[in-house]
């Protein structure tokens, strides 16, 4: 089924412990199609500025992302820097430059707008709310947010919160969006918000979903290292997303899959800058793996 | 099969952000017992003062907990004092009063040195070393240990985990064990070391076993809040080691199914004070909670 990611579009600067990397292609909606396209067509919503290099996701192109709805601005793509700690698991922030991405008012084209499933990826509330006012009563609508809307723009956000279907977070966020210190508790008191289940990201610690009262989780996938976690949850997002719109099916069962399926493909993402690891990510690698998770959790 | 401990008996005084107890009898022994003894038979040895009240522990004997191991020492028995933060994630030491502990020298009775399975719990590894020493070639050894010994008696720490093995710590010792920012480089440089297993304890994230190279993971139970999460590892250990104990078995499956059943011993464990909860514990609850554990994880 047709799937919709409206997101940012940004040239990372990445610092690890052991490499800097300058102008990497990133952004939530970047990142989420490159993941999402291993299963599914994805229509595209973004911008980017008149330095933009198109030759980076002709992958995309092929992987049949449909970029009708990339907008190039006259101006500079949006630049985001940040250096990771040593055990990869915190970073800080050295510079955001919004640049064309300031201005962003996303429009759904035309076509787009019989997307069944719809991803909104951590934008500005407001974007989001807009983005739902231009699309035909699709059947799935999962939210990303971050800190930055849950305290600056609450009441936009619960506004949107209203109509989504699940809602994608941290734990900090599920923590600082409903008031409750406990994790499980923070959880549980979202649904009275609107969306209907909950997904939280937990880092190196994996992913839990809370659907229908009931809790499922999934760990990460142990690897020896992280080469750079950016893109980890919006990688995450497209595995899972793709995964429901590749079937078609949104019961629990299928949403339990979707998780491994979503935790999978942020796995190999981490394992490389960019997109560099999931450009060639084959089917093959990616079922080995979804049958290394069942081992590591099956008793 | 049966099944042999060594370890701390205390009086604990807790703070949590809504509570205040006062001489909570506790320690990693007994812990350890009321936890195992859900499933199999224990043998005790810890020391206790003068003061100890063993009217509080005949439930143990009622469980098959043989207490002929339990010394009394003319002194006071070991008093521990802890404060919870909000979180219940993490805690403070307020006072370490070792009493009789301090001279603890164990002595393992006749009839306990063929006991197949041996836990040994979180104490001196000289000690530990001393307890392998009096009893005869068991089926499994399994050791806890924390930073005070990992800093404090690496080389007698070394000496043990020769021949131990499992070793249970959580997460922040196994990276100061190895000396590894990673968990997961950590926790695969431990077997090198001699334990063949390793369980890391994650607390709220639940733990990992890493067994003949694979990872076998099980979350946490989510529980809406915690009482006290005072003895959750040594009851996590004493569900996995009763459960292997009732079954002889010691092959990947039924570790697997034992890690569940330690997790789900551990949930119970901090839903109170002490013992409180574990007393009165039956095994048609347990299972239930096994079977949440199942739809949790199965996808």
């Amino acid at each position: 089924m047709s799937l919709l990611v409206v997101g940012s579009i940004a040239y990372d600067t990445i610092e690890t412990p052991t490499t800097k990397v300058e102008d990497s292609l990133g952004g939530s909606a970047l990142y989420f199609s490159a993941a999402a396209s291993l299963f599914s067509p994805v229509n595209v919503v973004g911008v980017v500025g008149s330095d933009f290099d198109a030759s980076k996701i002709s992958f995309l192109k092929k992987r049949g992302v449909n970029l009708d709805g990339l907008y190039m601005e006259s101006g500079k793509t949006f630049r985001w820097g940040g250096r990771y700690f040593d055990d990869m698991n915190r970073r800080e922030t050295l510079f955001t430059y919004l640049n064309v991405f300031e201005r962003f008012q996303p429009v759904i084209p035309e076509h787009y707008k019989k997307s069944e499933f719809v991803f909104l990826a951590n934008i500005d509330p407001e974007l989001q709310l807009d983005v739902l006012n231009q699309i035909n009563n699709p059947k799935l609508i999962v939210l990303d947010t971050m800190n930055f809307w849950i305290s600056g723009k609450r009441k936009e956000l619960e506004e949107v919160l209203k109509v989504v279907d699940i809602i994608v977070l941290n734990d900090e966020e599920a923590k600082e969006l409903t008031g409750e210190m406990g994790l499980i508790k923070a959880t549980k008191a979202i649904p009275a918000m609107g969306p209907k289940s909950v997904i939280v990201k937990k880092g190196e610690h994996g992913a839990m979903l809370y659907h229908e009262n009931e809790f499922f989780f999934v760990p990460a996938f142990p690897l020896d290292s992280v080469v750079d976690p950016t893109g980890a949850g919006d990688s995450f997002a497209g595995g899972f997303m793709g995964y429901l719109a590749k079937t078609g099916q949104i019961d629990q069962a299928t949403l339990k899959k979707a998780m491994v399926y979503g935790s999978t493909i942020a796995s190999f993402n981490v394992e490389d800058f960019s997109f560099n690891r999931l450009e060639n990510l084959t089917m093959k690698e990616i079922k080995e793996r979804v049958k290394i998770f069942k081992k590591m959790t099956f008793f």
